[in-house]
């Protein structure tokens, strides 16, 4: 049922689908180096924050095994230097740094006289756990958030918060992937996500492989759906989720939310505890990452606007935690008050 | 200040900017035959309701002298066949039937027993009010709006009702030539709009050579400049008005006007007398076109979503009266009730 291996380590090779090429062309490519992890992530061959963070492990551990030290001092230093260079690939994901400081904290567990070899196999069982634990908090997820899809219902859904956003059934789509397995019919409708379309590359894609019935939408259409009455219920992942409820997620998100309680359409937000963020007291404390204008004005190389035209193009926005009717995680739905219950649900002190 | 000669007749020849083209090509292109006429109107090279009134209007003409009727009787009967094939082009304008049946009238006015060349003469003199009334109907409603532009403004448009919408400043576009023409400074948010893009390709372009300060965004960006306060007005423009004020446009204007309304942002629309439809009681009664679905799965002939998923695309939506603060039109600003406010400005029965 897994829809598509998104990130997988093998024979100590770290290899992804490269996913700017979908939905034309279904290209693996290997990365090697820091450079090119941090690359991979920064132009979105590999996107979501769950498939970003099993990314930046395994790269961390790729980098490693590229710079071949010889000794645990050597490789200790080495290991720093690559998590902090990995770290501004991607500003806004809050799964980066959380897997980037696992791999920190398991460095610091081997002695500086231990063999390299025995450092690099015990970052290597560090990375293969983020992965194992991704696999497992996608079906959580899934399980958790399936019967809010009940028969016959109209999901809609923003951006790719699905299997290619995860190691796994996603986030977002792993209570579509449930809803089928328990043999519920149901239509979902896939709002195109511009400027980089991972509505339409990515999340119609791997439903249609899935042979869960999706309709695509462009952006501007959520509205007219909603009115039709074609939707009862929307989902999306998240990038980062503030510890009141503010969420950031793709640019459009809070336009779907506003639109959906205008429309008296629960609203949910799919995701892990570790994308849920006790250091971050709400939405106005979340960096906004501003984007090449390009994406805008360029489409497939072949411009769509006139030269020298401003642009703005954040990559996020806020969702306030007043618009969220509750949020879908491994560890069960959770309702407002939501400061409260994160810290309950997840041993927040 | 016209921005740029969208439709011109010039030496008994319609000769149209190919909006398809911009804004990478500026290319002109002559209209002969009636097949041309509706081609040029069915694919958005002449698009925006006043402007393919006068397209169509010259385009009877034009097919007409292609024809080279030798009496007035076998013109009579080829205008009529041109008419009907030619309001089969966009059926949600009523610009077109509008022009269409102002030709039909006049072409009635001529006896059977007149030479061709006059009933040709007496066309062609309709067909050159109903442009010169379109230029003096746009300055009208830019007159009218300018005034709710005020020093230092943010404002929000969807789609292109501009100088490329008509034969002259446009509808949407109108207030802002003329505010900038009354000489204060204001800047312009032009949704990109989805799948066409005429708000990058259209209004971004005829903004920017006019020197106006404009900002292009996706459509799903308009709900977060709206939250940041960058936005205190929008104005669109109209493809239908029904007599209760309820507005078809642009798919994707219902949820700006959804957004405006939960931000308190005043939603203007901005359309001449000949787009207000007395005989149609309400949105409900508006047809909507649904377009092909390549418009959305492919962009600029590459492909951006699987092959064969389902595409709902709609051309236009419905913006419910309610939400809409008033309409800029030639008589005048017009606040609600519409029914009864359009009945006296435009002189209805």
């Amino acid at each position: 049922m897994i829809p598509v291996e998104t990130v997988v380590w093998r024979e100590r090779r770290l290899v992804i689908l490269d996913q700017t090429r979908l939905p034309g062309e279904i290209r693996h490519i290997t990365l090697t180096t820091a450079e090119e992890v941090w690359e991979a992530i920064n132009v979105l061959r590999v996107r979501g924050a769950p498939a970003i963070g099993v990314c930046a492990a395994y790269g961390v551990l790729a980098a490693l095994l590229h710079a071949n030290p010889d000794n645990t001092i050597h490789a200790k230093a080495e290991q720093k230097r690559i998590c902090e260079y990995l770290a501004g690939s991607r500003p806004t994901a809050v799964n980066l740094f959380y897997a980037l400081d696992r791999m920190k904290g398991c460095a610091d567990t081997v002695p500086d006289t231990a063999p390299a070899t025995r450092f690099l196999e015990t970052l290597e069982s560090e990375a293969n756990a983020i992965y194992a634990e991704d696999m497992a908090m996608c079906k959580a997820i899934g399980v958790h958030g399936a019967p809010l899809i009940t028969e016959g219902c109209g999901v809609l859904t923003h951006c790719n918060a699905g299997g290619l956003a995860t190691s796994g059934y996603g986030t977002a789509l792993a209570p579509m992937y449930v809803a089928k397995e328990q043999g519920r019919a149901f239509s979902v409708y896939a709002d195109e996500t511009r400027p980089l379309m991972q509505g339409a590359r990515l999340t119609a894609w791997e439903l249609y492989q899935a042979g869960i019935d999706v309709t695509l939408i462009c952006d501007s259409m959520a509205a007219v759906v909603m009115r039709q009455g074609r939707i009862n219920l929307v989902i999306v992942g998240a990038d980062r989720i503030a510890a009141n409820g503010d969420t950031a997620n793709k640019i459009g998100t809070f336009a779907v939310a506003a639109l959906a309680r205008l429309h008296q359409i629960p609203f949910y937000v799919a995701a892990p505890a570790s994308t849920f963020d006790p250091n971050t007291a709400d939405g106005g404390r979340i960096q906004i990452e501003l984007r090449d204008p390009s994406e805008i004005t360029y489409f497939m190389r072949q411009t769509v606007a006139p030269e020298g035209v401003n642009v703005y193009n954040p990559a996020f926005d806020i969702t306030p935690a007043d618009l969220i009717s509750g949020f879908i995680t491994d560890q069960g739905l959770l309702s407002p008050p939501y400061a409260q219950n994160f810290a309950a649900a997840f041993g927040w002190k």
